[in-house]
């Protein structure tokens, strides 16, 4: 198989299934037991957090919140937030945000929140000044993602992490598919909330993390036992929080040598190859910048359903956007928004590499994308 | 080391990882895949969902959406039936639930909901007169434990369900220490919402599920992906899912094979020949029905904390009651609610046995406790 869906999930990484499994088999105590066999856990779920606070340059460990996966973090954000500031009732975040912070909008404004949407450009970007001009005094949060999901498209986070701070405005961002793939140094930003996923960089699934800038007014959702200093309840999540430890270490390591200049430049071979053969496309998000992984590609007049049912039968793993809204017949939202007409947005697909991912892969899929044009085509 | 503390954590067992690797190591797509990669995992997802189902007695695998564990299924089930109800302010529960369910009442509280802590007696029994009295037209859910986590005294959840479906009002049983460790056969009850916890049989860390029978009013908390039939967003814990579809196939097993008679006559030893050495102690909830694994042990004029460190120097782990409450310097609510005096409950050990127990662990427990007793009265 050729697995380019990296943005969808990854591979775990045989080094971090080998130090989880002592976890499974020999360390299987409960990190809150008082006798030695549970509590001498303890100290390796503080050495993963350290690992993860490491990946993204946080200044402290204890920053760092393990929850259930990206969805849980996002959530956790928002809500912990808003319930600190129960009487600020104004959201800013933006149109292209992941299904699980726009699918949560709903019921806040059922709630009562009033929720402001700021769109983008044609080529996926915010305007700062936009940004800066929806924040109100009652506004309790500004949510906005680091890198979208389906076009790769990355959003000047240091630049509105410093307007939200200006306005003493708390900032979160989900930084689900940025984390792992592009450098992040948050003692040089001002964001107060990170959300992280463990399977989008080879740790496993069931896993993410909720970064809390110390200081920053948030309340806990989740009660019952003293987890997590009291941020979640529950008994933790022991193999998933080793493994996402040591991911964050490999991921780290990743972006150190030069690993993401390799899938990059194989990106852009991929990009450049289908260029050459005239086959009628748009790369969304072209002028801007991107992660090194992502290729969002819509084909005019064809259906990127359909095209990936076809790469499957060549057993070449794709998507048409988020795995998390697959078989929905609706367009992209993410591509609406960039005014993408239905039409193209309809025909796209995304590719999304790996370290994992070779040149001869990338020319096997090339081959195959341009086979199934020139056959829907023929049609 | 002997391992006495199975209500705080289980082993994960051999044949539960060995189902789980694969899906580490060579099915590792993401089931909300387009491609046949990912979409070929979902069909597993629903195969363990259905083992679980088998556990229960749950008429059919779609009543049971998966979570991250039991404080989530508790949260999960109070705030989605409060959430459909919103009319309804008024809670029952008991006085002796899970801290997951107590912590999460504060807040419940702050929000204006009316709660009501139904009393137990000296036995660690609710009065079904009470439960009744209890209910009234603005009650939104009744949420009563099934076993309890630090006695193992069970409630009639059969008769309390009744009563529940008699005045029409939903009802949740936290039934995170039941099950597994007694038959439970929801086709023959009236529960509505039943938590569960992989990780007190054998299934690892970070997974659970909560049982909603077909029909009740309830509304999902987590937005985003169309995950677990919308229930609950997220990318699945797949490992975690197949552990605990392989974990409750076997507790289904060990509950038809006489284990637990084996259990429940080791527990027995362990208390009768405590009783025969005269140590001035109480077994708590010793005239209700228990779980057979269970024994908690109150000794007279003694610390529990000190008990368990002791014990914990002979490599022997058993714990002071709740591993979620460990380190707390107040004797358990439980206790408290069971009228012991206090004295007696800071003197208290919980001793929790699994399928591993062997007789001579037990004996070799006794003998310990022995010498510690004994040793602490001379001090």
């Amino acid at each position: 198989m050729i697995y380019l869906d990296n943005n969808a999930t990854t591979r775990v990484l045989p080094e971090v299934l080998e130090v989880m499994l002592p976890f499974y088999t020999e360390f299987w105590g409960n990190p809150s037991s008082l006798h030695p066999f549970g509590a001498r856990i303890a100290p390796h779920i503080d050495k993963a957090r350290e690992k993860v606070a490491g990946l993204i340059g946080a200044q402290r460990g204890s920053e760092i919140t393990f929850t259930s996966g990206g969805t849980e973090s996002n959530h956790l954000a928002l809500r912990g937030v808003l319930a600190a500031h129960p009487e600020k009732r104004h959201i800013v975040t933006t149109a292209v945000e992941h299904s699980s912070i726009l699918m949560l909008c709903d019921p806040l404004q059922k709630e009562g929140y009033e929720i402001t949407f700021l769109n983008v450009d044609e080529n996926g970007n915010v305007d700062l000044e936009e940004v800066k001009k929806s924040i109100r005094p009652e506004t309790a949060l500004v949510s906005i993602l680091w890198a979208n999901n389906e076009t790769g498209v990355i959003f000047p986070i240091d630049a509105i992490s410093k307007i939200c701070a200006e306005k003493k405005v708390p900032f979160h961002t989900d930084a689900i598919q940025a984390v792992g793939k592009i450098p992040i140094d948050l003692k040089k930003t001002e964001v107060d909330l990170l959300s992280i996923s463990g399977h989008k960089f080879h740790a496993p699934k069931g896993i993410g993390a909720l970064y809390i800038r110390r200081g920053t007014k948030w309340m806990p959702q989740t009660f019952g036992g003293h987890q997590e200093r009291g941020r979640r309840a529950g008994t933790e999540n022991v193999t998933g929080i080793i493994g996402l430890g040591k991911a964050a270490e490999l991921a780290y390591l990743r972006l150190e040598d030069k690993s993401w200049e390799k899938i990059g430049a194989l990106r852009n071979h991929l990009e450049q190859k289908l260029s050459a053969l005239s086959l009628n496309f748009l790369i969304n998000g072209k002028n801007s910048k991107r992660l090194p992984n992502t290729s969002s590609l819509s084909f005019a007049g064809q259906n990127g359903e359909t095209m990936c049912l076809l790469l499957g039968e060549a057993d070449i793993a794709a998507s048409t956007g988020s795995a998390c809204s697959a078989g929905s017949l609706e367009p992209s939202h993410v591509l609406k928004a960039m005014q993408a007409n239905s039409k193209q947005a309809r025909g796209t697909i995304r590719i999304s590499l790996s370290a994992d991912t070779t040149v001869a892969e990338i020319n096997s899929a090339t081959e195959c994308i341009e086979k199934i044009i020139r056959r829907l085509k023929k049609n």
